[in-house]
């Protein structure tokens, strides 16, 4: 039988958040068993790119990624986000190692070839390489990612943290019983937008259909779910959309909203 | 038999020229067999801490690293330099994996406490563990290392680079037949400091004491060779010092200067 491997994505919300993350933390390094964390950037990453005078673009919620700003985010994402969660997942006594793609070959990508937006250094993800995690984790360690691939000709690329999740999901359900847990700042997918105790407790493809129809779900959870249909497809068992704050209870699928084969 | 191992520290000179880091990262490729590399910072630091606005104060060549620096120094070298050095050295064919003190919680260290000057967050090294750097190795892994070590509290600490090489090859030397290589700009120690083709080939205990008597061994050279000498007496095989640029004769012992057993 399969071992159990939890894989965690918290977004700049939570980083952002000094007693939010801490607390985290402590519940991520209090789960038994696998377990990777994948954490986006934050709002650092926008304060540092100002102060050095390096200007920012959103297009539809995604940095472009100029030559300026791949420093920026290297620095940020892979440097002092992801060498402060190791530390103090060091210090709550879970013994965690930071990675970016580049690590080891874990992940490679290429830069993204858009018709008409040019994203500037942004990844997409072409391979996962699982046996350098297998072997991590069998010397009982934690793995805690940056959103940073390389395209293996020494280019580092920003590579959204929910793909990097998602991918790394995909690719270890060959080995693992895989559970892809998304926090974000709702307690789950709401039945009524307004208000927070109307959490969805399951989605599967059929209610997926009929909550679009309904008008339910709307645009920004959209792809997210999809996202999540493809991933259960990869033979990831299941995706859990919830609060972070209740991280305990998420990955036992008693909070937020799991995305499920039928 | 004890399997080699190579452990070579490079300076924010040979970081800092990024043709001459390009050309060292090729030779450093080519070594067969176990290697690490420590690198330090190099001017990058000092350009986004001014950007951000963080004054630098430099004590007898230290960094002092007050709370804002040691961010700009995590973001510095153990995102940008070491995550640029790991996706370079996956180009030229070498697998290699980035990490600091506190991932798999490699280096320990605690705050330096002095009587006279605050250094601020500047970690003095406790413990190596050389479980986790061995196990590396066994996956044909290259390690990179930041010179950054953990308080095991949960904060990180600017730590010299020199110091985190030596303490590596001081450790594994249980393990491994070491030899540590430290490259600096010059070709190596020098009988007369204006002439570059006047390198020391070899350096003794007894010879250290009869160049200082006659002040060829001056001021800056002292404690790295005092150094050199600690880490024999800790089991490393041979500390050889030389330029960069000769990485592959350093190696095989045919260039730069070596500190050897009598």
């Amino acid at each position: 039988m399969k071992e159990s491997l939890y894989i965690i994505k918290i977004g700049g919300n939570i980083i952002d958040d000094e007693a939010m993350l801490s607390s985290f933390l402590k519940d991520f390094a209090s789960i038994a068993g696998h377990k990777i964390l994948v954490h986006g950037g934050g709002k650092m990453a926008t304060r540092v790119a100002e102060a050095m005078g390096v200007p920012q673009q959103i297009l539809e919620g995604r940095r472009i990624t100029d030559a300026e700003t791949l420093k920026v985010v290297t620095m940020v994402y892979a440097g002092y986000i992801n060498k402060n969660i190791v530390a103090l997942l060091q210090a709550a006594g879970c013994n965690a190692i930071g990675l970016c793609g580049a690590d080891g070959n874990v992940m490679k990508a290429h830069k993204r070839i858009h018709p008409v937006t040019d994203y500037g250094f942004a990844g997409d993800v072409d391979e996962v390489n699982i046996g350098l995690m297998k072997a991590l984790m069998a010397q009982q360690l934690s793995l805690v990612f940056s959103p940073l691939t390389h395209n293996g000709q020494g280019l580092l690329l920003n590579t959204n943290a929910d793909t990097i999740a998602q991918e790394i999901a995909k690719a270890m359900s060959e080995l693992y019983k895989v559970s892809l847990v998304y926090c974000f700042e709702k307690p789950g997918v709401l039945l009524n937008a307004a208000d927070d105790n109307s959490v969805i407790k399951n989605i599967t493809v059929t209610s997926f259909i009929d909550l679009k129809e309904k008008n339910i779900i709307t645009e920004g959870m959209i792809p997210k779910l999809q996202n999540a249909f493809t991933a259960l497809e990869a033979g990831v068992k299941v995706v859990t959309i919830g609060h972070a704050s209740n991280l305990q209870q998420l990955i036992q699928q008693q909070a937020g909203t799991s995305i499920v084969n039928e």
